[in-house]
């Protein structure tokens, strides 16, 4: 039988809610929830009149995503939901009503097919308050769907990027039209490649998610479990990052000189330590076909509760895409830069 | 027979070098390693002419202590030993050396024997190189020695907030005195408690570092798997938080309106999930006995390689310890305030 996995929880439905109540308490400078609406984050310094307004959201357990990157420069508004979960129409709702400053809202978050539904539901509630909602979905996870269907694929730690990006455009006072272009060139030029190690478990459920045998891996994985390209014995951490790389590097097909950004992402028990490990072997694939790093972030992003394994992203950047990228932002949950 | 742990590693014997290769990749903007001296990590920003110098350093396996420390406003350098050992003498001189502005230089480290011999070994190599060495050991782990025997305690996560005090009393100028009054001060104000729930592997031999039951927890432990004062059956998150803060604050002993920087850390694999949900508690108690929070951090600042676990550390602070923690400094790893 298999053993439950250990957490320090209290009751296992409560976690979500309870989990808020923490980072309100922690982040009282950065964050507040919508009035009445415990499950809207919102940005004391993020909304403002004239500005497009920025809402993401999506399933919780992937902490800091979303709430992580609600703060000025970056989302005025996180929807969150239960564990892997959609959050409903509503919370969604409240999140456009906070973030709108009458230049338009976008809704950016992953590609999920509940997502979908439930952010395209508050979209037409919020067309009925005149508040205009536009969405760009993030597909950036490359082992999720060939790339002639990118628009199938599902959003992951790419998301940080992303969703960066187009915050630093909107903070800038752009026009909607400029958000939209900016935030869906960001989507464009991002792709990511994950792999796992070990599986997670639910708070409420405490089963691990998939099996996985005691020394294998499997790449592409997705973040709530999704079954990736080619399981195999678990390889050094130069092999896993080249596998990635090869793939992600084919599809970008960066000229010699062209700059990236780089995502060395823990899918939530690997540790820095392995993560700069893969840092130093994508820097050196990097050096050796002549693109530059623009900058470089590794730790925590985009995680899954406490899954082992981790994510490559690179955003291949022109000019307007290191702008957005060095453009401040003040979350509370990470640094910028 | 037990399972090896995975881990994205390449040579179990070169894994510091290539994470600190993999650091310097990520971070040109805020990191060097003084040269010829690949161990020792130096602030590109930190030291200046007439500025008082702060070492501080230990065995990898925590990160992002110390590394992550190293920054304008906070550390000048590390010194970075292997997993879980003291760095040599060498590599800290160095630190020293190229932390130097003339005025002093304050070392600072967790208590551990190694540690100590290694450091103080290094002090007098400096004392021959006319750089004068002051040290000021961290000792918050409650749970490692009774209150009357401070001196004896190990230093943990609190490390943060002590070297965060005394590297912004250095980053101000203050006289050596001074700073070393101030960092002494943050030590005597800075109380942390852990909980393990599982043990971590050195990527060497990738056996665990400690045996516990499936359904167990240990109070006390301490990041290299020192044993703890209380095994038992895991309890609620609430249970837990109440355990540690009962400790800290019988040890503490704030009075109301007095105030309070808190710190809930992952030992490697817990999530921000959990640790939120402690920190939710933790606001609840102190709320409760009138003691206000002037700051609070969640996340991973002084970790156990994957160890499941986590601390919560306090630290009482007057005036002059809020002005140290809300000074700005700039670290590659972490935002602070």
């Amino acid at each position: 039988m298999q053993v439950q996995t250990k957490k320090i929880v209290n009751d296992g439905n409560r976690t979500v809610d309870e989990m808020l109540e923490g980072i309100l308490a922690a982040h009282p400078r950065h964050l507040k929830s919508a009035e009445g609406s415990p499950r809207s984050i919102i940005a004391r310094d993020g909304p403002r009149q004239g500005k497009v307004g920025l809402v993401i959201g999506g399933g919780s357990g992937h902490e800091p995503t979303f709430l992580g990157f609600v703060g000025k420069g970056l989302a005025d508004a996180a929807a969150i939901g239960n564990v892997f979960a959609s959050p409903p129409p509503d919370p969604i709702l409240e999140c456009a009503k906070a973030a709108s400053g009458g230049a338009g809202v976008l809704f950016m978050y992953g590609n999920y097919a509940g997502d979908v539904m439930n952010f395209d539901m508050a979209a037409e509630m919020a067309a009925m308050d005149d508040i205009e909602v536009r969405t760009v979905l993030t597909t950036d996870d490359v082992a999720s769907a060939p790339r002639d269907q990118r628009q199938k694929r599902r959003g992951v730690a790419g998301n940080f990027f992303i969703f960066k990006a187009a915050g630093a455009a909107c903070d800038r006072m752009l026009s909607f039209d400029e958000c939209q272009r900016i935030a869906r060139k960001a989507n464009d030029h991002t792709f990511t490649m994950g792999v796992a190690l070990s599986p997670c478990s639910l708070p409420q459920t405490r089963r691990p998610n998939f099996e996985i045998g005691p020394d294998e891996m499997e790449i592409g994985m997705g973040i709530h479990g999704e079954p990736g390209i080619a399981r195999g014995k678990l390889k050094t951490a130069d092999e896993i990052t080249d596998e990635m790389l090869d793939k992600i590097l084919d599809e970008m097909a960066p000229a010699r000189s062209d700059k990236v950004a780089v995502l060395v992402n823990s899918l939530g028990s690997t540790p820095l330590m392995e993560l700069y490990i893969m840092n130093r072997r994508a820097k050196q694939r990097l050096d050796d076909i002549g693109v530059s790093v623009h900058a470089t972030w590794v730790g925590n992003y985009c995680t899954s509760l406490e899954m082992a394994g981790a994510s490559v992203t690179l955003m291949h950047v022109d000019g307007e895409l290191q702008t957005m990228l060095d453009h401040p932002c003040d979350c509370a949950m990470f640094r910028a830069g």
